[in-house]
């Protein structure tokens, strides 16, 4: 968009509201265009500061204050840093004078939004490896599970009392024996969960997904508890073909499951173990294409039919249909697609597979999946979950966030719960400290551990055998070594948790143990067994090297250090450090008391940086099934014939 | 779409509803995809006749029954075919026993519809060159004013009792000194007109769009008239940079134009000649891509603001915001665009530029331009006019047919007027003959012809001299030689009409003139002066020559006949027999009283066949503005020293 030489952008940035009216108003330029980085120019306009450029750009030309840019810092984050950081914020104009214009512009926005800038929250709710997310509430409790696949334990569950902060509570599977995962490859397992609570009981149903082997790929599990967080009860296994199933209790207290392709329909018994009805399709889908993700809900005498449509792509959508009867025909919403990112450039993509929850007060939220795509169209954090207002039309039909595709700053569904709430999220660090210093001991470790042992944000990928992982305070592990490669989908016990963030770091101090001739151990950039990165010691020649290997299906990347490392040190300290696609792997040898063998001790060496991990994204190789996100943490590897035991030491998960 | 080796086509068509049941439910094919010709599995269920199959892929599936395929083929047409011919009809499969099941699927339909097969009208309801609509009622009676650009007469007026039928019923310019087309090139001229009633007048105004030179490239104007047909008042120029205006006139009697981009407005006087308030933003638009083609309503207390978006292609839209106030704040509707082709595949494309109207008993619909896109991305037929219901939702916004794009099949507004209205229908050769035969012959006379002496639907680009045209009873027109060449903005003379099909033929007899050395006539396709297809007679070396002259851009495709023409025939006949891009020339020497020679005169001569005349498409060619469509007629040719008067009788449009 230019007027002559000048652009839009400029003019904004500039304040001259002349030219930017005069480019608006009588040049060829177009409003849907963007600058570098995506950004409008009301972006510009926020940071010169001249309210009435401000309002006219957002009044009479459409443009989005809470709309963000390719970072999702939105128009109304540029005025509040500027109006609270003067010259000193980092979007300020040089030259420009002062910030009373950006306070301003800051009250305008409070009156048009009727709340506080503090009053909203940010999407994805959930970063990382959360997709698939169904939601239920009991009291004031909201319960969300989310898929897992062949990591274990399986489905995790996790609470919030204000939509926005959650934490996992448990898992649906913690027993072994119970999940059934040990010959499946990445990307199948438990797929798509739902939860609802049916007469004192919480009912999580899935589809456990096979191996493309042999006449069944998917079958439904069903497992039961009294208590969200678990113990549930021994999965049952209901045959019949399809994924996504769902569970809907009618008023008369029959019950139904629901499964793909479109949304089928059948009658399960009271305990929700049996199929008692020959299913049939109830509709569809209103796009058609690969209709998946059916829940009911039943509102003001309508059966209400949610669907994902369009594949967990770019293309993800929510539609809505309706009948008057829970077997009756299927009226499509006139607005669907009712969630739908609309903005090929945005940051969030793949808006899909929602479920709808109902406030005490009578508001409805829907969680939904979302990816976040970067550079080349990656989404390294696989799929996460976001949140959005659903509202009622008067003609009695729910659209999310008024129809504009998954929001960026958004008014919190509890603005005043925030501060209790945020004691409970566990995913920013910050919280996390503020948490520990208030609850109170018993129940930290009561909250944070899974009947499993591990943490309950760590996972392996497939069960581990008793004694196999085991979890100690400081954030320590003993991990026993895998005797089959990390390849293999007989490797066990790696010890992973989720990428939360583009940038980070991840450090673990290992002690290093006694390996012997091809063993290795160390910390992983983990996707699946086709795609992994390692970054470890391993024995070699008799002696211990430093290593990398980058693993891509077929194609392995070796790198080891040109020295061998001396015996003498009892612990490495090994960090992945995480900028979007590049990792930097470090490594410090650190003796007994921590403390510097001599003034020559380098301290921390780079060992290597990898530019393009693009094989730890969903989109990043082409084998099996990709729909989970990556993720990091430990590993060993013993091989077939000897015993290995590695103890990890101070495991951090550290934003940048 | 397939299960193993068998399409859903094959076994909707077979009537195998099991094996339908089971791709849809089972299989992973997506119902979203179609078979060869755009046609769905619905089209083929359609054929087999199968009442349950029918109701299954239409009830459970939401494939709809009024969908067209590319050549807008609905299923509901094929089960009527077959309904009414049994195994006659083309679609019937081999083998089907009988029509009685197409009968109970027609019965079915006529339920589902409430209306009976007739009761439904076909998009676009004016083929060929009639873009950017706009509409007003006065009484019972409704007009409609679309662009003319460099074609004299100026901006046609057409004529409807039941929005469906339309005859042109004169235009806004008729007299060649207030056209101002002279020096202007293809695609100039008068852009977007609307028209409006306002205490006992008719007023029109459009854009004047000059050539890009000099300071001032757009101007509107503004005529009126007590009477729909006209004549109307010499063109008064209001000197405001913008395209697309509309006249609004509000409740307290003040009037007011509206302009793009986005929609800026500023107030007029009472006789709108004069602009009497500075213009101001009143919504840029929501999709913000190229906004224009404003338009306001008042309706329920709420200002209406109607916008096109997204440029007159592909990604044409219509939008709508709201605001209590005329000068208020705009709020944009969420279902935006409430009209979009969203189907890349579909026949109907470009659809956009609406303008809506109120029947007398308060229902709603819109006008809008859309393009028929045929092979390769052609619209040769240019933009074209549709129409649909629009509907308010009970939050109070319009929303056109329920927002699912352009309708196929579409009840009549008027279903009991249509025997009535079809007599004005001029563009079906069918409905002519029967208007021929019950109306009056004093009015046939006056309604066809345009004081400036053509036929209504026959117009020349840029005004022609008096007495260089003229046209006599028997489709016959005397037409004086250009001087400058047809590919000369200054050529003039040619009288053309719009194609209306993608089949057609297009036959004139030429009495064979006295040509001088290098003098040429006979009939032309014709786009602008930049793209055209001439096929004539031309005088060369002394003989007469029967020749073709494609003509595109710097590019000419010359075809002379082997041999020269003899001059003892009276009469030549060109027919160019058009098959979507591929046209076919040939011609037939007919001497007096129309007898063949003698046994060997071989009658019609193919004389050539050009394969592929995209030239003649608005995409076809990359020069200048291309706004209109392919037209078809007679020209002639002189040159500058010699008079040329060339008579061409039986000039005839034929559908195919």
């Amino acid at each position: 968009m230019d007027a002559g030489n000048i652009t839009i952008y400029d003019a904004a940035k500039k304040g001259d509201f002349g030219l930017v009216k005069w480019i608006v108003e009588y040049s060829r330029s177009s409003l849907n265009e963007y600058a570098k980085g995506h950004r409008t120019a009301l972006h510009f306009a926020a940071m010169s500061g001249n309210l009435q450029m401000f309002k006219y750009l957002t009044e009479r030309c459409g443009l989005d204050p809470l709309k963000g840019d390719i970072n999702l810092v939105t128009p109304w984050d540029i005025v509040h840093d500027i109006a609270e950081n003067g010259l000193k914020s980092k979007y300020a104009v040089k030259g420009s004078i002062c910030n009373s214009e950006h306070k301003e512009i800051e009250q305008y926005l409070e009156k048009r939004y009727s709340h506080s800038y503090y009053d909203f929250y940010r999407n994805p709710i959930r970063a990382g490896f959360f997709p698939d997310p169904s939601i239920c509430r009991v009291g004031d409790d909201y319960y969300m599970v989310n898929s897992s696949f062949v990591f274990f334990p399986c489905i995790p569950i996790s609470h919030s009392k204000d939509l926005i902060h959650w934490e996992i509570i448990g898992h649906a599977i913690t027993n072994p024996k119970w999940a059934y995962l040990d010959e499946l490859e990445g990307g199948r397992g438990y797929w798509a969960p739902d939860i609802s609570f049916y007469e004192g009981r919480f009912y999580i149903t899935a589809t456990y997904r096979l191996n493309d082997v042999g006449p069944v790929y998917r079958r439904q599990i069903v497992v039961s508890s009294e208590r969200p967080e678990g113990p549930y009860s021994e999965p049952v296994f209901i045959d019949e073909d399809g994924i996504d199933p769902s569970i809907f209790n009618d008023d008369d207290g029959r019950r139904y499951m629901l499964l793909n392709r479109g949304a089928r329909i059948f009658e399960i018994s009271k305990d929700a173990t049996k199929k008692i009805s020959k299913p049939q399709l109830l509709f569809y889908g209103d796009n058609k294409r690969a209709p998946e993700g059916p829940h009911l809900y039943k509102k003001d005498g309508y059966y209400y039919l949610l669907e994902a449509e369009g594949g967990t792509g770019p293309g993800h959508m929510v539609t809505v249909s309706r009948s008057r009867e829970l077997l009756g025909v299927y009226e499509p919403c006139p607005y669907n697609p009712i969630m739908r990112q609309k903005d090929p450039d945005a940051l969030i993509q793949r808006c899909g597979h929602g479920d709808m929850v109902e406030t005490p007060d009578g508001r409805w939220y829907m969680v939904y999946l979302c990816g976040r795509k970067i550079g080349d169209g990656y989404s390294i954090l696989g799929r996460e979950t976001a949140i959005d207002p659903v509202t009622w039309t008067a003609d009695g039909w729910p659209i999310v966030n008024d129809l504009k595709g998954p929001s960026t700053m958004q008014v919190k569904p509890y603005p005043d719960l925030a501060d209790f709430a945020m004691l409970h999220d566990i995913h920013s660090k910050i919280d996390k400290e503020k948490c520990d210093e208030l609850l109170e001991p018993e129940e930290e470790s009561k909250d944070y551990i899974s009947p499993c042992g591990l943490p309950l944000d760590y996972m392996t990928p497939r069960p581990f055998e008793e004694g196999d992982v085991s979890f100690d305070k400081g954030n320590s592990f003993v991990i026993k070594g895998s005797k089959a490669p990390i390849s293999s989908v007989d490797s066990r016990n790696l010890v992973l948790r989720r990428q939360t963030s583009f940038s980070f770091e991840y450090v673990a101090d290992m002690e290093i143990p006694e390996l012997s001739e091809g063993q290795h151990a160390g910390i992983s950039g983990y996707y699946d067994e086709n795609t992994f990165v390692l970054f470890g010691l391993m024995k070699k020649n008799g002696k211990l090297y430093v290593f990398s290997q980058e693993h891509i299906g077929e194609e392995d990347k070796w790198i080891f250090s040109d020295e061998p490392i001396e015996y003498d040190e009892e612990t490495i300290r090994f960090s992945m450090n995480t900028d979007y696609l590049k990792r930097t792997l470090s490594y410090e040898l650190i003796s007994k008391g921590s403390k510097r063998r001599s003034e020559d001790d380098p301290g921390s060496v780079i060992f290597a940086t990898l530019p393009d991990v693009y094989y730890l994204c969903d989109e990043g190789y082409n084998k099996g099934k990709r729909f989970t996100g990556a993720l990091v943490g430990m590993y060993a590897y013993s091989g077939d014939e000897d015993l290995l035991s590695v103890k990890f030491r101070n495991c951090n998960y550290i934003d940048i």
